[in-house]
């Protein structure tokens, strides 16, 4: 068998690289002349792409058409969404073209990121750390009892992929009601899927709402203004999905209403949210920076993800996290 | 059977209030003159007290020894430092005194305070919020790499009561490496109980050190420089239990040294501490007053608790969360 040509045009580290070129041989790993700035960040063309079979990153789709010789593209990212449309998937169907992505190495991370919100907002932590009440005072009093537990609350999760499954796993302890949204329910999901008829009715019911959705034309601003209309006071809204999936001024709206209790998000539109965007002056607007799937040695995890991948593909056998 | 006599110190709202006397009926409840302004803080000598059968509250032990008829003290605290005296047990033991607490209450609330923080900690929730880093951007770079997962990491529990053990259950998805630390071991933790010879061994391969220790002559400054000087680098020190069981100027030289990731505290010595207070100018001391124990419908949870023992009391079984 002939080396196979791997183009990586990721940000890895000495430490990461290494292992990635000990981890492929024989095969080779060819680098692109300006590597990316992050692992989520889409690369331009390369020459040495061109001639590539396999790559492990962040290409472009454009990049992607250019190279007739790619029999595999493994990206870096859980999302994909330049690749999520009819013509690339068509592409990818007759070209043989086996598209995976990096979910497994995302969705631990996600899932405890949007845990910690949930148990941040629970017991009012940002509220709390800038407070110095004294015990037994009126605010103090007001903030302890402010507190909730999650135990039994309802929870309505909007995408059930690999995030959604492992946030399932880390709220089993507290013996929530849990339902899911998802685009096509396959019938193994663990928790009940409601059908979009029903989802109304499942968002006006919910404690939690937990946006997991990908970015794609279905999903822009599906929580319109509408959307939150239905959900009850009281409840609280997590974005950890794509930022375009919520109508940030409907948003906005329905947080400055008191309706909601607070709102968590690691995703917004744009990324950055420019430090004078209204929903960074709403107190119970609580907004991270898209750092939900980041942890350490992610490099490494992204490397080993794909080398497990790697065997996979060299013994011709399926392929995980398998997206087309 | 003579109606008995409930004294109760408690601040109950009007609804708990009712809770309390309709279901102890046809006993009766008694109010002292003045009420104690939180649940926690422990009332002065009140006349109506002297010839009570019950309390249920927060009496002082003063008050306890001047309250001859007195058969039952149920405490709305899980803390009893002043009731934790040889000379108090050997007064309960000699006038047959029961003496319960409300740990059952309060440790629900305890552990998702304290999992709170170790998923704050883990996500760099208070870094995050405060940020407004471009993806990309080294500092965001930075950000992103220094979050951790909880998966596999090694905890010692300090204290394994109620609280400890509701956490041990919350903890479970993440497959940690737990051991805790108590004064007498059972037998029947469920997790390794390491004995005091072993503790700074335990404590030097920590990655989160918890704190949950009560107030008593044994555990003041428990966590003195010696015991900060045996975690390992990087391990993050939380205390949920009672401030006065650290040593705080050596907590801060720990923590300005650097070799601590960060201490999260929802008690300190004293409280609330002031705002001038060194701790609460080291970023990485994050400080919560003292509302661990609090959640919505804490007075309801404390009398339905109360009600639940008071049942048994009459019955003649035994009673829950019994402590002398």
């Amino acid at each position: 068998m002939k080396p196979l040509k791997i183009f990586s045009d990721l940000p890895l580290d000495a430490a990461a690289l290494t292992l990635l070129t000990n981890g492929v041989a024989p095969h080779e790993v060819v680098l692109p002349a300006r590597r990316a700035e992050s692992v989520l960040a889409q690369s331009g063309f390369d020459p040495a792409f061109a001639d590539a079979d396999i790559a492990f990153g962040q290409p472009g789709a454009d990049s992607v058409r250019q190279s007739p010789r790619l029999r595999w593209l493994h990206l870096a990212s859980a999302g994909f969404t330049r690749f999520d449309t009819p013509e690339f998937r068509a592409e990818a169907v007759r070209r043989s073209l086996l598209v995976t992505n990096s979910s497994s190495v995302y969705a631990g991370p996600c899932a405890e990121h949007v845990f910690a919100f949930m148990l941040a907002q629970a017991r009012q932590l940002p509220a709390a750390l800038a407070s110095h009440y004294a015990n037994g005072s009126a605010p103090w009093n007001e903030l302890r009892n402010s507190c909730a537990s999650l135990s039994r609350q309802k929870v309505v999760l909007l995408g059930y992929g690999a995030i959604a499954i492992r946030l399932v796993e880390l709220l089993q302890p507290f013996q929530m009601d849990l339902v899911a949204y998802r685009r096509q329910a396959r019938g193994d999901e663990g928790i009940p899927i409601v059908a979009a008829g029903q989802l109304s009715a499942a968002l006006s019911a919910a404690d939690h709402v937990i946006n997991i959705l990908p970015d794609n034309p279905e999903s822009r601003h599906f929580f319109s203004a509408e959307r939150f209309a239905a959900l009850k006071a009281g409840a609280v809204f997590y974005n950890i999905g794509r930022g375009t999936t919520v109508d940030q001024s409907a948003l906005l709206a329905t947080l400055q209403s008191g309706r909601l209790a607070a709102a968590w998000l690691d995703v917004t539109d744009p990324e950055p949210l420019p430090v004078d965007h209204p929903l960074r002056a709403v107190p119970n607007c609580h907004i991270t920076p898209h750092i939900a799937g980041g942890h350490q040695h992610e490099s490494e995890s992204l490397v080993r993800h794909f080398l497990d991948n790697f065997r996979q593909f060299v013994a011709g056998a399926p392929l995980r996290d398998r997206i087309m």
